[in-house]
């Protein structure tokens, strides 16, 4: 069911008929997708907020600028559902399912799109590469157009970006930034200062006028007095003397922009493309604009939404916070037991369940930007200095920080704790979201232990036992989504839990079947099932899986088959880890390993991706039957 | 036979003593370190022109702050000598051997030394963790002093650093920033740019002065002039308005000091010292003050030397270039026959080989700063806009971009290729630049192809393939050093060299044994040892080791034992990829992996690393004769 499309959205099927619209249209058309969206993506779950914020400066992009011919690149792509209405893709009831429409931008969807990479920070680096690429192949009357928020830019991608873009003359490359003076979480540091205070230097006279409509809107307008007011006393200065970081670094500036008025950004956004060199145009927008409970929610529990109400703005399903909100209490817990506990979040503090942490210990919590490099380094820095960092991020995220996790908290044998939320397949996130890399990767980093447990208690004891290591890394990943109920052990065998004894016959063959974390439950199913078959099978749950437990190593020999069920790339992760380990041991077995395969995954449920990856009971029973002959 | 001291030097035996120096002491002390410095590493080899120029604010350091208690933090580390020297250690006779000093800062060593680490970029990350931890702690009396090069500011993480301590205001931190104009390379981009004009802004009349000594001087003042001048000009309006990019982040500035003026550091650092707030200052120096061969050497071959004649600078021994030259040649070729082949390197232009590649073609190459990330992902970019980049970089440093090789390279399908300089152990150059980690790490990434060569042949075949590649991510790896003299095969199944067949009795055990790059030399002696013993041993090499072969496969069950040889990790390398493939294939057969251990390697010769490592072709033999149960 497609949500209703007003008149002129309906119209537009590619950017040309954007290119038609009399001024006046664009602004109509602007309500119209908003419209569109709240309804849409309330339905479907998506980035609502940071696409209400970009509606009238994309109309604008696909005014002033030819895409494809021209190139725009989204940073993260969760801000371009509106580019896809404008380029011929208006059919949202699917969206991030498996056969509807990406959640970023898709080459497989549309010529239009260009990177699907949705982690920060990367869209001027991209850009920057396909400005050398345009210049040396000669086609200089193309454009690259990089959309990147203020909070992206605290990104060291996006400075290494900055520092060669700004020293070409003859890139015809635009860098819009789109500052919404919060991004994910309130920002902090320099950059966020440095950008408040130029809203009120260059474009000072305009930012007045832009400024007083703000103030005089109906609604809550305390934050925008707050900043103008803020940055006018920061500013004086500037204002006497307008200079700023960005042409410091030797970039053409424009702005202070409003980033809702149209027609400024095409304005803009002209200048910028008459210039020839690069420039920023640096847009102020709201996030969440003309969606009241997204404008209001300081939180930003709705950058992404599942499932809302689309008039109260209520999750219609609260459940996917399940190992986060665990996790959320007890480092809370731990927090009052251990002075020497403080936590880092990479401008994720609420989704990644600090937020009560953050709360009682102020000062022992750190939102370093969107900064997984300095998150890690500065953590062996803390710890080298006498306390314990906790560094809560997205597990697909840590690698961003696999140099700094090895070179600075292994090498230097700093007690570091790094938890890992969304590990494992996510699914609707999409490709880059998939947090299937962890274990394969950190497994290479010596001494570092991970932990995958299985169900809230065993979350609870591996977080204690994580920070009471103070001479290596350690790791601790859950997935996202709800916490199973507890699944206790039957047994303890050299620490490692058994979960499941499946005795059969005296001459039934006999499998061991090892899950980890996550992966628990269909080891239990796969088990019991085998069980059926006649099978002897025994389920163990190591929470600690890296480095393997000797223990587990121990049993390999007294199986036929052994098989690892986890939720990471079979491929060098830790079924592969246990199985060169026992044949080092001269402990041969044949081994199954379900896992992850070698290849990216498409945007699809959970579930439908673990059937597609053969991660199911059901698969897992009939690779073992296969292996015992019996297929 | 350690090298003489001059009195002063020979007198110090903690900072206390340099502290208790008169100032016209301090001059003469700095003057018998660099003579101590030119004499000493030129005989052991190691980092010359960084510590020349380090040595007048390393004294001043040790002067006003009170190292261990106040922390200092060097970036990279190879800029670390003279503390060295001032902290007690001034026997440099065995420098970075397995029983000397190493060549980096060392906790084993001392308490005064803190990050190990020689990636660059991350002292800004350190400092800022540890000043934040003193606060947390209590410990507001205690200073943190980083020093960092303009060339690794640069790179990303200190940007994200440079955010983070930009917004506090009780952190006790002191950056220095070592601005000797030219970093690796030739410094580019917007912030070389801006380090230029702050030249001669806020201190412009300190500067004067200073400026007037460096043009007057004896020599070739050549650069000082073209700096002066050239930023005097850009810097015009500066001068009215001082006004500059660390403030605008919120920074206090102390600045342009002159770096070889004891007198001048110390009053800048006790002025920062006493701030109580972060505090940047921005000290000018010389890479290779005083030493003129490096002075005068613009390709700054002299940054690090292996060991050179103390008085003509020329090397001693050039054999090291072997692999590098190589690759320095064939894609000069590969640029003439491909227009759209680009080079891109981080900062690293003579060192990993594409000077003449830049010379012939300046508009394809781009030197990105010491900026990986960037490298890789503006690669994607500019393989998305229809060309064909070669990123050079050392193997170490791609640890850096992991996220980015993943992400914007492979998921892209964007054809790239990646060449590592110093792949496997290289030994002297400390712990975090053995390039060990890139096999096991770029196995996890979907889709990207590596190869090994073993010699000239191979690695010239392996570049032009890897150029052809234009759907994914291609590798080409090779060691730091001599190339062998070539190595021929006497056979080729589908694809992959065999080069050595020994066949014994009929009944003699067979023993397949798979060499990787540079490790065929020891994978040959081991199988010819093998023969003696009665085993028929036969040797393939391919070179496309990732994905694997699938002929290499094919070939593991007509063996007894297999054993893999390869310059990289044991656990998830090449190796453990081979027997897992075949494990899948039901290609049963016992494995010997020879290769390096899940450990950080201590600073020894490569030969002594092999050695304690096991992947001589002695071990390999042993190793083999005891899986064949014949130990």
């Amino acid at each position: 069911m497609s949500s209703s499309r007003g008149p002129l959205l309906a119209g537009i099927t590619s950017p040309e008929d954007v290119r038609r619209l009399s001024s006046a249209q664009t602004v109509r058309l602007s309500q119209e997708i908003r419209d569109f969206l709240v309804d849409s993506v309330s339905r479907t779950g998506g980035h609502l907020g940071p696409n209400l914020g970009v509606v009238e400066m994309t109309v604008a992009m696909h005014r002033v600028f030819r895409s494809p011919t021209d190139t725009f690149v989204f940073d993260t792509g969760h801000q371009s559902y509106v580019h896809k209405l404008l380029t011929g893709r208006q059919d949202f009831s699917e969206l991030r399912s498996k056969d509807g429409l990406s959640g970023y931008p898709s080459r497989a969807e549309s010529a239009h799109d260009v990177v699907e990479n949705s982690h920060a920070s990367t869209a001027l680096s991209w850009a920057d590469g396909i400005a050398k690429a345009n210049v040396v192949r000669g086609l200089t009357d193309r454009h690259v157009v990089a959309v990147i928020g203020d909070g992206a830019l605290t990104g060291g991608m996006a400075w290494e970006a900055l520092n060669n873009i700004a020293e070409s003359q003859d890139r015809r490359l635009v860098v819009v930034v789109n500052d919404n003076g919060r991004s994910y979480s309130p920002t902090i540091g320099g950059l966020a200062h440095h950008l408040d205070t130029l809203r009120v230097t260059q474009g000072y006279e305009a930012f007045l006028g832009w400024g007083k409509r703000a103030l005089t809107r109906g609604g809550a307008p305390g934050r925008f007095a707050y900043d103008w007011l803020h940055g006018l006393k920061k500013g004086l200065k500037d204002v006497v003397a307008p200079q700023g970081m960005f042409e410091d670094l030797g970039m053409k500036y424009i702005g202070p922009v409003d980033g809702h008025d149209v027609e400024a950004m095409e304005r803009a956004l002209r200048a910028a493309r008459a210039f020839g060199e690069p420039v920023i145009v640096h847009a102020i927008t709201e996030k969440g604009r003309g969606y009241s409970p997204a404008e209001q929610d300081v939180a930003d529990r709705f950058h992404a939404v599942g499932k809302i109400h689309p008039e109260t703005g209520l999750p219609v399903a609260p459940s996917r916070f399940g190992w986060t909100s665990v996790f959320a209490d007890e480092i809370v817990e731990i927090g009052r037991d251990r002075k020497d506990v403080v936590a880092i979040t990479a401008a994720m503090l609420h989704p990644v369940g600090l937020a009560p942490f953050a709360q009682e210990f102020p000062d022992r919590t750190f939102d370093v930007g969107i900064a997984e490099q300095h998150a890690a380094t500065s953590a062996a820095g803390m710890a080298f200095a006498g306390l314990h960092p906790v560094v809560a991020v997205y597990a697909t995220f840590l690698n961003r920080a696999f140099d700094q996790v090895l070179l600075d908290v292994a090498l230097h044998r700093a007690g570091v704790t790094f938890v890992l939320d969304r590990a494992g397949v996510t699914g609707s996130d999409g490709a880059s979201h998939n947090g299937m890399w962890d274990m394969a990767m950190l497994r290479i980093v010596p001494g570092l232990r991970l932990a995958a447990p299985r169900d809230e208690k065993t979350l609870r004891t591996a977080l204690r036992e994580a920070v009471d290591v103070d001479d290596a890394p350690t790791v601790v990943r859950y997935p996202k989504g709800a916490i199973p109920a507890p699944i206790e052990a039957v047994d303890t065998i050299d620490g490692v839990d058994v979960l499941a004894r499946h005795t059969g016959d005296p001459d039934a063959p006999r499998v061991l079947v090892v899950g980890v974390g996550s992966m628990v439950p269909v080891a239990l199913d796969a088990a019991s099932s085998l069980a059926l078959h006649g099978v002897a099978a025994t389920v163990v749950a190591p929470t600690w899986v890296l480095p393997v437990p000797p223990a587990v190593v121990k049993l390999v020999p007294e199986h036929d088959v052994v098989v690892t069920v986890e939720d990471g790339l079979v491929d060098g992760g830790v079924g592969a880890a246990i199985a060169q380990r026992s044949a080092e041991a001269g402990a041969g077995s044949r081994f199954v390993h379900a896992g992850i395969g070698h290849e990216f995954l498409d945007t699809a449920e959970r579930s439908e991706i673990l059937d597609a990856q053969r991660m199911t009971a059901g698969d897992v029973v009939r690779d073992v039957l296969g292996a015992l002959g019996r297929a």
